[in-house]
C-alpha cells in the first residue's frame, strides 16, 4: 500500500517520534489537517485566534517573537487551550545556528520554547549540528522537529542539493526529526511528515516574495500532509467560516487521496 | 591600491551604509578589530561582560534570546556601555524567514531588536525577500545587515552555489547589507566587511559542530576583518587579558595585512 494512500492514524501506527504519532492520530480525529499561522502581534490577539480557531485545527503555528505583550501566562493559557481544543502547537522558530546556540535559544531565555512549543523547525543549513543540538533539548520532552528542505519564497536558494542534503539529515535523525516543511513530497522510502505554508485560496503573493498554491494542490498533487494558512483565514471576514472553508479543501482533498471519497 | 591594503578608515570614506561607517572608523581609532561572543544567559553575565570587554572591542555580540532575565533595562544599559566603550552591539539573531515576519521579528516582539542593535544578520536562504523586509525596518534607523554566506559549522550547506547567491544578494543591496559573516572574503569588486566566528587561539571544537581557526589565518590568509571570540575569552581565567590577547592577534594580523608592521 502506498504511503499516500494511507490514513494519517495508519502511518501514526508505524510511527516512532511522540509528537508526530499525536499530530497523526489527532489529524483523523479532529478531521482536519488545517494548521493556521497566528501572525499576530499581542498576547490578546493571539489568545483569540487559539480559542476560535481551535475547534477546526490540528496544529497552532505560532511567532513567539513577534508577540510584543508576551508574558509567561500567555504561554499557560495557550497550553490551556491547545488541551481544550486538541491541537499542538507548533513555534515557527526556524532555529538556524549552531548546535550551541540553538540548544540554548530553544531551551533559555525569555520564550523556553521546548517547554510548551510541541513542534519547532530548523533549517538543516548549519550542517547536522543543529538537529543534535536541539534533539538533547527536545527528545527528553518528547518534542518533534520539522527541518525546512524547501521554502515557498520567491528566490528561495534551498533548493537541488540543498534540498536532497535536508532529506538526508531527516533520515538519519528519525527519533526526532518527523518531517519537513515543504512545498512537495520527496521520493523517499520513510514516512515523513510535511507541512506546508504559502496555501491560501484566492490570494497569489503579499510583495515580500511570499508565493501562495491551493490546499487541493499541496494535498493532492504534491502529497503533503497538514496546510499551513495564516491571512487567508483571519485577514479578513468571519475567521471560523474562514477556517472551515479551508478545513473542508484540506480534508477533501486528503480524503480524495486516501480513496474515502 | 588593493582592497586588503587599505586601512579601515580608507575604507570607510568608501562606504554609504552608516553602520558600517562608525564600525570602520571605531575599529582604527580603538585599534581592534575583536569581536566578542558574548553567549551568556544572565542579564547580569551581559552586562558584566560588555562593561568589562567594552574597552577591548569593537562589535559586542549579543543572542539576546537565551537571556533569561531579558528586561528592557537590560537594553537601556547595555546602549549606554555601548557610548561608554564605543562599541557597536551586534544582534546574531540569524533572520531566516520571509520577508513579511522577519519584519515583525526585527522591529517588535519582546526584543525590539531595530530599535538598540546597529548590526544584525540573516540568512539569505528565504530569497531577496528576506534582505528588503529587515530593510524597511532597518534603513530608517541607520542599521546595517550582514548576509550569512558560509558557515563554520561541520556539514554546513552554505557552500558553492548558495554562497555566490549571497553574494550577489549583497552586491544588489548594498545600501543596507554592508558585508557578511563568513569564513574567507570572495573575490568581488564590491568593498564588504567580513566577521569571522569560529576563531579560537587553542580550542578546535566543541562538540556539535563547531570549528575554530586563528585570528592570524582568519585576517591574513583570508582577508576577513573582525574576529568573533566567545568562550575563548571568557571560558577560563582572566576575561581582560585573554580579550587583550586577542585583540593583539587580530590586530597584528590586519597592520600585517595593510603594510604597517
Amino acid at each position: 500500500m502506498s504511503l499516500l494512500a494511507k490514513t494519517y492514524t495508519q502511518r501514526a501506527e508505524a510511527h516512532t517520534n511522540a509528537a508526530a504519532v499525536r499530530l497523526l492520530r489527532l489529524m483523523d480525529a479532529k478531521k482536519t489537517n488545517l494548521s493556521v499561522a497566528a501572525d499576530v502581534t499581542t498576547k490578546k490577539e493571539l489568545l483569540h485566534l487559539a480559542d476560535a480557531l481551535g475547534p477546526y485545527i490540528c496544529v497552532f503555528k505560532t511567532h513567539i517573537d513577534i508577540v510584543t505583550d508576551f508574558d509567561q501566562d500567555l504561554v499557560d493559557q495557550l497550553e490551556k487551550l491547545a488541551e481544550k481544543h486538541s491541537f499542538l502547537i507548533f513555534e515557527d522558530r526556524k532555529f538556524a545556528d549552531i548546535g550551541n546556540t540553538v540548544k540554548l535559544q530553544y531551551s533559555a531565555g525569555v520564550y523556553r520554547i521546548a517547554s510548551w512549543s510541541h513542534i519547532t523547525n530548523a533549517h538543516p543549513l548549519p550542517g547536522e549540528g543543529i538537529v543534535k543540538g536541539l534533539a538533547e533539548v527536545g527528545m527528553p520532552l518528547s518534542r518533534g522537529l520539522l527541518l525546512l528542505a524547501e521554502m515557498s519564497s520567491q528566490g528561495s536558494l534551498a533548493t537541488g542539493s540543498y534540498t536532497l542534503e535536508a532529506v538526508r539529515m531527516a533520515q538519519r535523525n528519525r527519533d526526532f526529526v518527523f518531517g519537513f516543511i515543504g512545498q512537495q513530497r520527496m521520493d523517499v522510502p520513510e514516512d515523513f511528515v510535511y507541512l506546508t505554508p504559502g496555501v491560501g485560496l484566492e490570494a497569489k503573493g503579499d510583495g515580500l516574495g511570499q508565493q501562495y498554491r491551493t490546499p487541493e494542490q499541496v494535498i493532492l498533487d504534491s502529497g503533503c500532509d497538514v496546510i499551513i494558512v495564516g491571512r487567508g483565514i483571519y485577514g479578513s471576514g468571519d475567521i471560523a467560516a474562514n477556517a472551515q472553508r479551508y478545513r473542508e479543501a484540506g480534508w477533501n482533498a486528503y480524503l480524495k487521496r486516501t480513496g474515502q471519497l
